[in-house]
């Protein structure tokens, strides 16, 4: 029960289908063993699935879940770089981005989400740097936009 | 054609001088092959070109010209720092912050700006991991503030 | 009065205690001999120090002594990671978010608050890369959240 992909069954959880690159920018680039990953949205299927900001469009939980599917993304974004789920070695550092309405403070909160989701599926191998950050607007509205950086195996 | 340096010029563009630091931070630092940029702001020649939030005070294509001329300044911050275009392997990773009004949620297509400039310059090699965000205000009313993290070559 | 640690002593501080990880992330993770920090917020003996945003409810010079605050935290948890402040190399890089009221555009000013209390306490080797950006709101309505990535001795 210990490899990710062992847990992320367990969970419950299949990872989606990586973004083909449609601009000047890809998903991810790999750098020695980094994996530097592009900003993720709370795209599903091809859907944005929650847009607005938290703490007027959307609840605190609704933006945690947010933070949540963008983690999910990163997760299978960097599988595919690695060629492998269980070749990821680990999570590096998570950047949060939380698309917030005046007074909105928990961008702690919403990030926890993510932190999580990357907890449950690597383990101590999970635990990461982070920052989160309550910014004004995302890409399409997203509520939340999360950044990640991996580190694959040799 | 495939260098930098004659792409460049085919894009009748010339690399700004780059400003003296002024403060306890600096232009880049070097780490191992790896340039770490400070953010660039759309300054040319010594004057803030775009100032004010996307959506209000800037079309969403000066926006994104602004971006391009950010990208611009960091290409010349690390060609001066790798000793010559040519010496930069590839771009790694680029985060842009765009001063955004209410509702203004075209973030990535502003920062399309830095990115399709660094595509031109450096080709494949230009191709990078990116993060776009609205943010409420930046520095000196900066329009785009454009963080980029190149790789020279060893 | 070369060294970090001594350097510290002659401005008078001591190093705060590191928080313990509560939650999914750390304060810090070492890859090789880079360490990788979690986003620092103005916290002094448990409490926030200053919260609101700058323009607003606080004034430039006390959002600075917030950066100021942070980056303090900040090598706090990087001086613990290294196992002493002088097995500190040099600062790499520096994110500085400010939570900004309508109208504020002094990130910069804000930013230095924490960049010069690096390069009082590590002299040449605390000149690093910098962004600043104005952000709507930060957890637990901190006034700053500083981003600073170290490198180790080996």
């Amino acid at each position: 029960m210990d490899k990710p992909s062992e847990r992320l069954k367990a969970l419950g959880l299949t990872l989606p289908p990586v973004p083909k690159p449609v601009a000047a920018y890809v998903p991810v680039v790999r750098d020695g063993n980094h994996l530097l990953l592009s900003g993720q949205i709370p795209m599903k299927d091809g859907r944005m699935m929650f847009t607005g900001q938290a703490g007027l469009d959307r609840t605190l939980d609704e933006a945690s879940e947010a933070a949540r599917l963008c983690a999910l993304n990163a997760i299978a974004v960097a599988a595919d770089a690695a060629g492998n789920i269980d070749n990821i070695d680990r999570v590096l550092k998570v950047v949060v981005y939380v698309a917030s309405h005046e007074g909105f403070i928990n961008q702690h909160k919403v990030a926890n989400g993510a932190s999580e989701l990357l907890k449950e599926v690597f383990g101590e191998a999970g635990r990461h740097a982070r920052a989160a950050v309550g910014v004004a607007y995302l890409p399409l509205d997203a509520t939340v936009e999360v950044d990640v950086t991996f580190r694959a195996k040799p």
